[in-house]
C-alpha cells in the first residue's frame, strides 16, 4: 500500500451550485482526504478566512506565481484569477494520500490535462432555475453580475462530458454521501488494486 | 428517470470468500437493490431455505431449464450446477430497478458476455491463507474437497481482471459498505446520467 500514489479528486460544477458548501460539509465529517486550498484574487466573502477557504492574493502576486510555474492550473473567472498551488498536490499524492480539489470548471479542465488519472466530479443543481434562485438569494451581486453568472453556468453545464461522475446537489447531505461513495468506490477499482492483491497472493 | 433501465450488479469471488455472508448482510440493511435468487443442484446447507437462499433443483430439472434457455448463465462447480434464472433479471432491469446477483466466478464470466454493461465486483480474502482457514473451519468438508476448493480458488483469483471492482472481505461491515459505495457511485457515472440532466435543462 505504501508505494501506492494517492488519488486526486476534483469537485467542480457551475458557479453558484454549492461546491464550497458541499466541500465544507464533507470535510466536517471524518475523512482521509486532504484538501488542497485554492488561490484567488477575488475579495473574501463574509466569513471567509485566508489560508482556510482560499489563499487570497493580489493580481500582481498571482501573476508572479503563474510565471514561476507554481500553479497546476489557473483560470480567470468573472474578472478574478483562481488557481491551484502545485507543490501541495504533488507532494501529498506522492505520500500516498488522496487530494481533494474544489475548483471552477475552467480550472478543472486544465487539471484534467495534467492529471488524466484524476477523478472528476461534476456538481449540478436540480435545475437551472434553482441555480438562479441561489445566486439571486446570495444577495451580494448586481443584476448584471447574476446574468453573467447564469450565462457562464449554461456554458459550463455543456462541459459535463469531461467528467467521470455527476452529482446532483438536491440536498447537501445527499451530495456529500455521493461524493464519499465515489471516493470509496474509486479505491476499489480493479485497475488500482488488482496488482496489489495478486502480488500478496504470490507471496504466500 | 422512468425510462432508465436498472443497473445489474454482480458479486462474485473465490469459493469460501464469504459472498453469501456479505450479500445477506447487505440485504439486511435498507437497499433499493433486488436480489436475484440463484438456482443450484447442490444440497442445502444447514439453515438454507429453498426460494430464499437458492432455488434447489434436481439435476434433471436443472438440465431441462438449460435446454429451454431459461438461465442467463449456468456453470458446474465442484460437481454441482449453479445458474441464474433469466426472466426475473431482465424484467426487473426493464422496470428501472437494480438487480443484484451473487454467483460463482465461472457464472459471472458468462453473465459478462450477455451483460457487458453490468457492474462486476470481485470479493477477495485478505490472503489465501485466510481463505483456507475459512474453508477448513466450515467443518463440513473432507480434506480432499478442501484441497479441490483451494486449487479452484487460486485459479479464480487470476480471473480478477475480468471485474470492475475488487473488494477485500476483511470485515463483513467494511465489505458491505464498499459494495454500497460502488452501487451509489455507479448511479453517479457521467455516461449514465449526463443525458438526463442535459435534457432536463433544455426543457427549462
Amino acid at each position: 500500500m505504501i508505494d501506492q500514489k494517492g488519488i486526486l479528486f476534483i469537485l467542480s460544477g457551475p458557479s453558484g451550485v454549492g461546491k464550497g458548501t458541499v466541500r465544507k460539509a464533507l470535510f466536517e465529517q471524518s475523512t482521509d482526504l486532504r484538501y488542497s486550498i485554492s488561490m484567488t484574487t477575488r475579495d473574501p466573502r463574509e466569513g471567509e478566512v485566508d489560508g482556510v477557504d482560499y489563499f487570497f492574493k493580489s493580481r500582481d502576486e498571482f501573476e508572479k506565481l503563474i510565471s514561476e510555474g507554481q500553479l497546476i492550473e489557473h483560470a480567470e473567472y468573472v474578472g478574478n484569477y483562481y488557481g491551484t498551488p502545485r507543490q501541495y498536490v504533488e507532494q501529498t499524492l506522492n505520500e500516498g494520500k488522496d487530494v481533494f480539489l474544489e475548483i471552477e470548471v475552467q480550472g478543472a479542465l486544465k487539471v484534467r490535462e495534467n492529471f488524466p488519472e484524476g477523478v472528476f466530479i461534476f456538481l449540478i443543481p436540480p435545475s437551472l432555475e434553482e441555480l438562479k434562485d441561489r445566486i439571486v438569494n446570495r444577495g451580494t451581486e448586481t443584476e448584471e453580475k447574476v446574468k453573467n453568472r447564469l450565462k457562464a453556468a449554461k456554458e459550463e453545464i455543456d462541459m459535463m462530458d469531461a467528467y467521470d461522475y455527476v452529482v446532483v446537489n438536491d440536498q447537501i447531505d445527499n451530495a456529500v454521501s455521493k461524493v464519499k461513495a465515489i471516493v470509496a468506490s474509486e479505491h476499489c477499482k480493479r485497475e488500482r488494486v488488482a496488482h496489489q492483491y495478486k502480488k500478496a497472493l504470490e507471496d504466500e
